[in-house]
This record gives structure tokens, sequence and C-alpha cells, in this order.
């Protein structure tokens, strides 16, 4: 459900033709249909202003495919994340091949208008090429919602020049989504050289003592400087959501 | 060093009457005063736009009032963080009363004026009453960068009714900080009800299986709610600092 | 062994027919049938007074097999939990398809008579889709002893208005399993809004710091509000056991 | 607030003297007293039918005086936990002596009338001495709120026969709290011996390996018996009040 | 290297065929044969009394036949552990089925003669049928050392009245060894039961919080009953291999 | 309870003066005698054949001096460990100096006869000088017991050729208890120069990435050499009566 | 970049054919070559001394071959280590085969020349035949950097006679690399053995409570013996990197 | 024992004085000199050439000064690490104020001559000023062992500009010993600015999820910069030790 639809409620409201509590009551009828296994919450755009999005990971083609097909009727744009290979198609089959675009590298599908990007500036950052796939499920995020993205990838610590040679594009940035595995310490440097906030994204890139993220986890728990916080081990979905959230 | 004695610089450049070069070297040598154990960085304050602040815990007293003296010198608004309240009387007996502020029960101390808050509007909440000075560590952090703060405490889970009374305060503020110890299901919540992002603060309250805040760290991060990231455990300070960041 | 049988020796007893010696070695030696490698405990019916049930999985389909032919010989109803698909097929072919009834979504078989639900009233939530399995062995566990379910699916708390809009079906419950992953925070809330016992199952649903459930496992440790208990992540089983005995 | 208040409110809106709104808005406002530290939900009660408990653990004197004051003027019985020696002398000081009944062994206070145990019957064990603190803390819960309490103590699984002997009194029981550190195993034992629900406590009771209460945890986490349930470490009064709550 | 050989070397030495530089030499070289791959340590027969075995998982099958053949060469008896089907038929293929005994259960392999039980008197206990594989490690170990097995299996404290009713078994031995996974608290209770030494071994059987084994490992560390010492998850040799040692 | 009062009852029952209900029920009910807060098990000595142990941390004095005094009215020789000084002090004021045993660098008490060393051989060796504390339980309990300790201190694995030096003293023990901190290594590298069994007991000695024992504690699970077995950290008691039941 | 093509850089500028900012603008903008997924850092030579390599597990053949054409074309060595077999053939393919030696017991290819061994002497060690591709890693890392290297496999400390052995050829070496997996325990007893620095590499060898190499890091960070230091767990090619970086 | 000793030893034994059996008697009997409850190993400065040190935590003031006493009768030098201020004055009373030289930030004491520096170079870096004792603990140590040390402190990654205005002295250094708490990020960079090795030391600075050193020790063993390696939580000794080592 867009806000369109609210709007034209109360809008409706408004000119006589509903009771406050018809109006309540549309409102608040719409949002929960029942697809069985899934409380589909058109209602989060109403309260969040944001597209809302499917979690694809445990869940089958056919609940994949239902929970989208249900959303993309309300929503201009619906995000589906963790997509599997064949589950990109059977959605393409259904819900049709132009309504579904489809970004293997960030296992992300869009369904419904990809916007054009016209609101700020989003800087993603990445310390090495193995955490592209998360960058890019952050950076599709932030895109499908609007917004300019700027792709800084492998900079990692290791070689700081590298990074500094990248100062007037990080100045020009927003807001900054530092995506790191191993260690984890790209987030501080990043944050020590720009006044903007950073989100920091752990990978589960890495080996041996890395512990599946745990590492960059807790190293970007503990950044030394302040501005900085931090999302779950790869999810780049969350930090690119909240990055448009925080690019005004 | 304040932004005034770097536009100085600047200008005098503009005006000619000093070389490039100069400009240069008297922006680079400035910060870095030598206090043989701590290389106070007045630069960041160029750099990032915002006070500096100590870290008191596992300095001495002695340490401690030496960095806030050189600090001061060069910044309007100096904070101190986790102070001891010894460490309180000997800063102010050197600094002098009326240049220094007290919040006990943030553990705090201001260095410096304290701006009237002019700008924005961050809501801080707690889950319940223990979460108090890690909370009050955000609050006064956001004061004394210039923002409005309003604290609604005590509204944990347990009791979604108490927080669901707070809509319209939640809907007012620009920015959230989450302050909740144990489970650390708040944020979730939260970050449900506003279309505006969260900063979680996790805390080391709570007993058990609580194992000093890492159930809450957990918890955050796992925040099946996206706009919401996480700051170290009973990082009142990064919250606040944060949040200071992003209420534009 | 089902109480019939207990009680026909107990009967045999007082009309003289058996000595107390004798109805002692009867009633001792009938549980422990050997099957080489299980202890079949048939006494536990007598004991607990609830149905046997087979863990499958780390067990062949042969010791599967023999183990629910052994069983059901002395019980009305036999489950069997985390059952493989060929598994399954085993064991109808065996016992008969007509006494085999298979719960696919549960992973559950249950031998013997399935009975019409006639006790009390368990509702089940879950935080999301992806619990579903977990929270279908639950229900399942409790129909096959005999109980009404309800079941609440995708309640998570990140939408707290779907949970408050099923107060009337929690206030009907006489007792509560709610079943979530990620943070595991819904139990709290429930338990808040309810005066009745809330079993948590933490489930291995997430991805990153959710550390296969353990990130909800401690979330539900913490939960702020007393009437919840826990039990092992991914045990729907025990969930809906335990749900049947406190539903009286 | 007792249920008292609100069913007056209740009849008087029956009666006509209120209109429906001015009901649900003296509903509404009732609980929220503002103690400024603490959002005191009197209207627990009303929800959940139990009195209201106090956790003193990191609330100085003043606080805990502040917020049993005002909870017991609305409560006839209100517990405090993990109350310090010299807490408890200035609760008494305030509130009166004969008002306030103190358990030094359970670390607890309860405020108001301590019923007379009429309801049920709760069996809890300890596996061993050092256990007994959180027994008690439990034990002193469950009779606060009018239940029956059987102490059974230090009856580890290291001497099986020492359980044993207790099978009578077991199986009196309607629910049972099993407490206990170290490997955590008695809750296991005790479920397969009687047919009632089990409330299993780990403690931070042992040395070495325990971890502060982690291997007791996770062994009752592990419990391989059903009908087991499990709260934090050290949870005396979760459990009893779980306990009451399950013993009808 | 068997004692034999040993032996004649110093009985050449006494008959002053060997000068004690000489015998100390061939001493010395004898055992290291270099494969290369591994250092196979003849040696060890001599100082410990008993065969060698080798650990296959992460070996190649052309590294376990070779390693295999020339430990064969030196002892009457080798024992192979972790052995995948398809190891086992290679080595038998190389080394002659005849002298190959294949333990499928235990996934194992004994190389030469397997002597009849003719020492002492070990008992093996499981907590369930899952925890067979590594019982069965143990036994045939014990077994293919000499000394007699008394298999008790699925015995696991849920049910503690199957246990008590093998109490004369338990008496018989002479060392116990006692496997369980879940929240392994069998040890604990059998040793309470015995004036025997216990070895227990912890196996990653269970799921959810059992994590791969650490909580049974944790309460076996933890077990409240002196007599009681661990080996590794899910080590069956050593066990078997520690049993037969103290079995005198 | 000592065996005499044991064999006088069951004398009696063959003479006829008793009958064998009789018998039993005095059996059974001399053992429990109930201390109110300890179900003090003088079974035991009758069914594990050794005295029985007090461990004193988190009881208090009156309670270590109550369930002494009880013990050593029936056993000749009763131990504890953990002592407070203070509680030593307890003791021998209320149980007479001359019955006990002080141990102060074991942090013990021997209440009763301390038996002249007669049997076997056990040889206690500690990686460090901080050992000392853990390694002299370990001693002192198995001296209790009646058995000859070797000690061996301060050969840890840095320096292995101090170790090679006391060879022959190796050779002479029958059991081995090998007791070190920090990483543990001592009991794989004593295990392969002997063939006795080794017990290996992880100390909380060590700093930073120890953990308290956790470092040690899983070193030794690890040990790649068969004939070890580990007990809890800082368990010197443990180990000591352990290797009192090995050493035949 | 080699060292050559920066020589000539300077050369040019020494000579007068560049100016100062004309050399540092080409040294500059040289090495940060873009291949859209990788910021091939081949200033990393300059700044290093030191061929560059590439890490392959969770890149794309594509991405791999890509990454190595670029940098050999700069580099007269490049490293690849976790090399799956089809990489191997896909890089071999596109370099020509002659260019491109593989290592497939150390999962490694070096692209161009493969140095003699010249440099000093770096010894080897590893604890078990199941370390061996770690242990490769280090050794063809130190063989592609101009070391000689002495493979000393199969000494772990459960045989430490094994060890003594060896050390002439321990003596011989200016530095030592460690691998052990289990409770690695090994670069502590070689650390006591040798006066020269000790490079430990925990690995994943191992099972039950080795936890994926972390029993191993923590024994050796515990290393009770200085002159020890740690790399990653199964970082062959670190170790083998500071050996050729400190055998001089 | 010094060199000196052992060497005229070997030179009575060239002389004929000795006979190589009375050498290699005397140079084995030498150094295990019995203090009943050290085992002082005086043979290692002859194996390692270095210096012997006392580590002080554990040990009482008795203990330190009998050992420290015998040692320095044979050693030039002597450190004694983690020294509590009583033990310093108890040490110098009973050895002499001028042979027992305080560090009271390194918490050491060096007993003998505190060489002049006059070899190498070695570089001591901190993060932040909390790492100071630590970073002196190293840095005392280096010097005792007779090298060079530059100490560059407080050049933590959040403001990067303030270490890479240390290039030139980073550049001068022959090997670098980094210490740094909370993330642990500034080996990594550090590495990527020279070509000499580093050791890195993780110190117990910070507070919530840096878990006393944890995170920053993992995230120092996942630097993604060859030549780091990692020594325990706080252990600048052997961080010094080994840089005295790698400083030729």
């Amino acid at each position: 459900m867009d806000r369109a639809r609210v709007e034209s409620i109360l809008r409706e409201l408004k000119a006589g033709i509903l009771s406050v509590r018809e109006a309540m009551a549309r409102l608040r009828s719409l949002p929960f249909e029942d697809l069985g296994y899934a409380n589909v919450d058109t209602h989060r755009a109403l309260r969040r202003g944001h597209p809302e999005a499917v979690y694809c990971d445990g869940k089958t083609d056919v609940q994949v495919v239902g929970i989208l097909e249900r959303l993309s009727a309300h929503h201009k744009t619906v995000l589906a994340t963790r997509v599997r290979p064949g589950t990109a198609k059977a959605v393409a089959d259904r819900l049709g091949r132009s309504r579904v675009h489809e970004f293997p590298e960030a296992r992300m599908l869009v369904v419904g208008a990809m916007p054009s990007p016209r609101k700020g500036r989003v800087a993603i950052l990445t310390a090495g090429t193995s955490d592209l796939p998360v960058a890019e499920e952050a950076a599709v995020t932030a895109e499908a919602m609007g917004h300019r993205v700027d792709r800084i990838y492998d900079v990692g610590v290791a070689g700081v020049h590298r990074l500094l040679d990248k100062q007037k594009r990080l100045d020009r940035a927003r807001v900054l989504v530092v995506v790191a595995g191993m260690e984890g310490a790209l987030p501080s440097v990043v944050s020590g050289l720009v006044d903007k906030p950073v989100i920091a994204v752990p990978t589960s890139v890495g080996y041996g003592a890395s512990f599946d993220g745990l590492a960059a986890l807790l190293g970007m728990m503990n950044a030394c400087s302040p501005g900085v916080a931090v999302v779950n081990i790869d999810n780049g979905f969350g930090a690119g959501y909240l990055a448009a959230m925080l690019d005004r």
C-alpha cells in the first residue's frame, strides 16, 4: 500500500465522504492481508515511509513469489534480498520479466519501478574485493530508495594511502557505509577522516580467527572514533536502508 | 583549536599575508602539541566539526587535568566521560569552578560553555531505571553539542503500552537513542513505530546470562527492523555524539 | 505399554490372581524390552502419563522403524520428530499407511490414533515466516496430545501493532508458546500482554551475529518479564509437550 | 492500583456516570505515575493479576525506597529482590517496620501483607547447599503469592538415592522448581521421575569451567527429558513467580 | 616394532655381540622410518607398552595405507580410527583381507591379530542410541587391547530407573566409560553409584544449545562427583585406550 | 558412617538378631541425617569406599563447622577444601585442635586421622610455581587417602630438559597428576614419556588470553596423546581423589 | 610495478628530465590501476620490498585471472593462495603454462620466476601429518621469496624424543615456523630449545574441543616461553612471509 | 649462570683438566638449583642467549626475592615483571638498592646492570594513552637487553594523520612493536606503511564489547597485512623480548 492510497482515504475523510471511524477502519483493515504463512505488513510503508523488503533465505520459492505478488500490488517498489538464482527466475516468470530487476552480485531483486537516483550521496566503501556482495546489497538498496551511490571499493587499511587518495569523494558524501571483514578496522580510520556518520558493516569474509565475522563485529563495536554505528554481520540491506534514511 | 583560528589563518592566506606553504605549515603544526603521554589531536575539530572528548577511565587525575587544560585552551567546549568523583574535583580546582560543569549521574564534565539547546530534537529512551547512567551520558553529550533532548525513560518491552503511550514524543524526534540491557529488545520495537533512525546502546545491566551486555548487544545486532544501528556496550557518549551528527 | 495393561495387572493383583511380588515382577520386566541399540522405556508412559517420542536425527531408518514398531505395540500414540522424508516412507511401508500420519512442515510422524482436540487452548506464536517448522513441531505435538492449538504466526516485534491486534486470541489461551529467532524479543513483549505462562523457543533462524540461535537464546533467558521460561534452540517438540502439560 | 479501583471505574461507566471515553481516560492515566526515574507500571497488576516486584541491584537506596513507597500504596503485596542489608533498613525506616518482612537468606523484602499459604503445592529442590539463596528467592516469591512450598534441598545427582528417597514428596507437588549449579543435571533426572512441569534454574555456583553458570545453563537447555523449561542464571524470583502461575 | 625385536637387541648386547653404543644406535635408528609425510613413531610401543593407532580423518587413502603398512610390519595389532568406507577397502586390498578387521559402526579397522578378550572388565555406557558410534570406538579399542567389554547402552538420566536396574553390571566393572551428549549428566550419576574410576566422553550428539558437544563437555567437567575425568568430544578411542590402561 | 557400623548391622542380620527388613531399614535410615541445609550423605563411604569431602567456598563458617562435626562423627577422615583461614580456626575451636590438620598452601583441612602413606605412588607435576596451590590440594587429598606422593614441581614445557631429567621418577609412579595453566601443554608431553595414566588439571594461572583457565582446559582436552583425561579447572581435589582410586 | 621502474623515474628526475612534481605525479598515478573490483596496490612492492599475493577464496575465477594478469605485468613474482584446482587451470590457460608454477599440496600458484633459494634458512615444523597443507603454504611462500626451507614434519609433543633428535637442524635455522593443531603445544617446546624467533601457526586440524583451531590459537597465545608470536589460524602464507622478513 | 661460567668449563675441558663426562656433568648439574618451589632454569641463558625474567603475579614476596637472589647470582641482568610496589621494596631491601632499578610505569624491576643501549632500533607505538603500561613493559625489556627504543605513543587509527606524520621514525626502526586495545587496528595500518616485521600486542584497554582484550586480539590475528604476528594480551615483556631477538 503506497502513500497515495492512504492519502486518498484521508482526503475522502476530509471531504465528508467517510466518517472518522470509517476512515480508521479502512486504514486498519487494509494492511493485514492474510497469506497464511506471512502477515504481510503493508502498514509499514505508512509508518516508516519506505518500501517493504523480503528476506528470502529460508523461504520456499512459492512463499517468496506469493509474498512479492501481494506486496507489489500495494507498493511501487519492493525489494527481495538473499535471492537464490532459481527464485529469481520463478519471480520473473510470475510477475513479468519487465517489472523484475535482477542484481545478481547483490543477490537482490527489485520488483516495480527502479527510481532514478536523485537524492543525496551515499559513499559505500569496502576493505577488500571479497566484501563486494555485501556492499552491492547496500548499494542497490540505497539506489532503489532513490539515492545516488558512490562505490569506493578495495581500500583496506593495510594500504592506507589508497584510502587517503579518495579524501575528496569521502568529503562529498553525506553518509558513509563501510564494509569490511577480517579485523574490521576500516570504519575507525574512515570515521577519523570525515565529519559524517559512518555505518559499519562487518562481513563474514576471512578465515581462521575471524570466526564468521565475529572478529570484525567486535572490532567495529570498539571503534575508537565516535560517529560510527554497526549493523549485523553481512547485513548490506540494513546498512543501505539506514544510509538512505540518514542521507537527507 | 576552534574553527575561528583556522579561518583567520585562511583569511591571512587569501589576503596575501601568508603563502600557501606558510598557511599549510601553521595548520599542520598547530594541533600536535606534545603532552608526552598523549598526542592531543586538536585537529579533529577541524576535520570533524565537533568538540573533543576525553575518556577518563584508566587515566590518572594528573593526566586528565593536563589533557583538559590543553584542549580547553583551543576549544569552546570539551567533554570528559567516565569521570571519577575525585577527578571532577581536581579538574575544577585547576580550571576554575565556573568553567567546569558537573553531571554526576552521567559521570561527565563539560569544560567551557554549555550551549543552550537550539538544534533539532533527540529522543533518548531507556528500558529500565538501571540504564540511566548510560542514557544520561548520551543526553549530556547531545546537549553539550547544542541539541534538544527528550528523555523517555523506563519504557521497556515487558509493558509495551507504556511505550505506545509515548508515540507522539517519538514522532517529534528526528533521531532516537534507545538504551537497554538484559535482552535488548527495545530498539526493534521502537524502530517499528517510527520512520527515523534508531541508535541502539546495549548496557551491561542485567545478571546471569546477560554476560555483561553481550546478550543485549547480540539482540540489537539482530534487530529484525531496518533503520537500527548499534554502538558499543554502555557507550552513551558515542550514541549521543552520533545522534547529534544525525539530528539535522 | 499403555495404562490399560498396567491396570489389568493391578486388578489381577487385587483379585488374588497375582501375589504382590508377581505383580511387581510383571510391572518391572515389561518395559525394558531390549532392542539391542535402544532401551525403549515403555515405563515412561506409566510415570509421566504421556506418549513416547522418538528423535530421529542421527538414527538410521532401520533403527527408527524398529523403535517405532516396538513402541506402537504398547502406546496408542507415538510421535517421531526430525523425520527425513525417506524415513517417513520406510515407516509407513512397515507399520501401514493408515496408522502413520505425516506432517511434513513439522518434520513429524504420528503413529497410531491422532486424537481429536478436546482439551484446553494453546496459542503458538512466531516472530516470522521462517520460524514455521519449529512452531509446527510444537503445534502437532500439542495436538497429538489432545489439545486445541491457535496458530498466530508472523507477529514479530518490528510491527508491534500486528501483535496487539491479536490481544483477544492471546487472552483466550491458557498457555502460550512463542517461537522466535534473530533477537528473540517476542516472548518478553507477549508476556507483558497476558497473565499466562509463556514458553519461549529460540530458533536458529537469522544470520550473522545470530550465531545459530545463541542470540535468541540469550535474549529469551534475559526476558525482563517474569512468567517466561525457555526451551532449547529449535526444540518445538519440548515446547509443545510442556504446553500440553501446563494446559489444564 | 488494585483491581478494586479498576472495577469501580467500570461500574461508574455502566451506571452512566462516566462516558466510555472518560472511563478510558481514567484507566489510561492512572497507572503511569511519574517518579522521574521509573515509570512504575501499576497497570501490570491489572494485566497480569500478580503483584509487582522491584529488582534492587543497581538502584540507589533512595530510588528503591521511592519505588516501593509508591507501589505499596496501590498493591497489597510488593516484593523487592537482591536487597542489600542497608537497603532493607532504609525501607523499613520509611515504610514502617511492621509492614516490611525481611528474608535475608533470600535477599528479599516483602512489603505489605504476607499471605498465608493456601494454594497448591510447589516443590523446590536444590542440588547442593550453595544453591540455597537462589532457592529461597524462589520459595519466598511463591509464598508471597499465596502458595505452599515444599523445600527439598541438597539432593544432587552424585547421590541419586537421596533424591529417590523423596519420590513421595515429588509426587505431591503440582510444579517443581529445580535449582542447580555446576553441571546442572538435576532437572533432567527429576523430570524423569514425575509427570509435572519442571522449572530449571541454573546457578552461578561452581568454579573453573562452570563459567559463572554457563555450564549449568547449557546443561539444562539440553535436558534430554521433555517437560523442562529454563529461566535465567540465579533467577530465583522468575522461577518462583512462574511456579505460582503454573500451580493451579 | 614389537617388544621382541627390542629384546633381541638387548640380548645381543648382553651376549657381547653388540657394544652399548651399537645397541643404543640400533634402538634409536629403528623407530623413525621416514615416510616423508609422517614420522611413524614405532618407538611408542616401547615406551608406552601399547599398540599404535592412526587417526584417518584428514589423511588421504594413500597416506593411510602407507602408514598402516609400515606400522603393521612392526606391530602385531594396529588400530585405525575415523575410517571412511572407501579407505577401509583400500587398506584391505593392500594389506590382505584376512589381516584387516572392519568395525563399521565404530568407524575402525584393526590390522593384524584381534586378541581374544582375557583381561579385566570395562563397562561402556551410553545415554542414548545416537551415542553408539563413539561408544563402539571405545569398545573396539579396549577389545583390541585384550579387554572384556560390557556394553550398557541407552540408559540416560531422564529414565534413571533404567540405569539403577544395571547396578550389578556396574559393580562388576573395574573401570567405566560413560558416553553422553546433550547435557552430559550421566557420568555424574554413574560415578555416584560405583567406587570405580569413570571416564566421561562428551559427544556432539544434540542440537541447538548443545553447540557440537560443548554443553556436554562443560557439564562433565563440572561433574559434582569426584572420580570422574573427561576426554575430548567424540574421543571414543582415547577413552577406550585409557580404560584399558586402568583395567588392571 | 564407616564400614564398621555397616558390618555390625550385617552381622546382627546373619546372627538372626535382625530381620532382613530391619537390616534394610537401619541401613537406609542411617545416612540421611538432616542438617536442614545439607543432606549429609554418609552412605557415600559405603558405596564409594572413600572418605567424604566438603567444598567450603560459598558456605558460611557455621555451615562448614556443622557439616564437618556430623561427618567426622561417622568417618575416620574427613577432608575440607577451599577453606578460608577464618574457617580453619572456627573448625579447630569446635572439633579440637588435635583432630584438625591444617594445610594452608593447599587451602585444606583434614579432620580425624591423617593416615601414614603406605599405598602406591602418585607423581604430581606442575608446569610452574604458580600452580602450587592446586597441586598441593591434589597431593594432600591423595595423602589423606593413604598414598605416597612424589612432588615434581616447575617442570614446564618451555624447558623440556628439566622434565626429561625426571624420567626415573616418572617411571616409578603408577599414576601421574599433571597441573598446568597457560597453554596447558605439559600433560601431552608427560603422557608421551610414560605408559601410565595421566590426570590433567588445568589451572586458572595465566593472564590475557588464558581466560581463567579456558585455554589450558581446551589444550588438555586436545592432548594428542592417548592416556590423558582431564578434570575441572583448579580441581586439585578431584585429581588427587581420582589418582588415589587409580593407584592400585 | 617493480623497483626498476621506480628507479628509472627517480633517475630521470635526477637527470633533470622530470621535475619533482612530475616525478611525484608519475609515482603516485602508477599504482592504482583500476580493475573495478580490486584496487590492485602495485605500490606495495615499493613500500614493503616484497611481492604481492592474492587470496583466492571467495573470488571468482574471472576475478583471480584478472588480478593476477595485472599484477604479473608489474611484478617478477606473484603468489596466489587458497587456489581451487579449477582456478589453477584457468590461470595457466590465460597467463601461459610456463609462467605458472602449481603447488597443489600448498594450494598455491606462483606466477613468474620462481627464485632459486639463496638466502638464509627457515625451518618449518609440523606437529602432525594433517598440518601439512598449512606448512607447505608457508614453505612455498618463503621459497618464492628466495629463502632456503628445511621441512621438519610430524614431530608433535606426544613423542618429544622425535623432536629432540632434530636439535641440530633446529640450531641451523635463523627463524622457525611451527605449525600445529589440536592443543598447539609444539611452539612452546621448540622455543625452549632454540634462541631464534618462533612463528606459531595454529591449524584447524583436530576435532571436538579443538573448535576449528581456537584451542590451538589460545594455547599458542599463552606459550609460556618468550620469543614466540602467533599468526592467524591456518595462515601459512602470513607465517612464510614473516619468516622471510626475519630471515636475514 | 652467564656464558662466562660455561666457557670456563669448556676451556678446562679443552685443557684436559676435565674429561668430557665431567664437563657434561658440571654443565648439567649447575642449572637446576632447587629452591623447593621453583626449578630456576639457569640453563636457559645458555640455550637462549638471553637473560631470565620472573613473572611476579601470583608469587609471594618471599618467593620473588628468593628467585631473584638465586638468578642474579648467575646472571648480569635479571628482569622482574608485574611487580607490586611492595615487592619492589622487599627486593631492594634484600639485594641492595644500587643493584635494583625500578620502572614503576612498566611495573618492572631490573636487577643487576642496566646496559647502555647500543644495538639496533626498536619502535614501540601505542594507539592510546591507556596502553602505556604495556608499552613501557616492552620498552624496558628491550632496553634491558641493550637495544635502543623509540617511543611513538598515542597514534591510534581514528586520527591516521598523526601516524603518517611519524613515517620517518617508522622507517628508521628495524622492528616495530604496536600496542593497542579496543579494536586493535593499529598493527594492520602500521604494517602497511613499513617493510619491517610488526609485533602486535593486544591490550585489555577498552570497555563493553572489548571483552578484556579479546576484540583486540581477534582483530590483530586477522590483520589483513602480512608481516604481523601477535603475542598474548598485555604481554609487553614477550613483545619486547621478541623485538630484541629480531633487532639485529
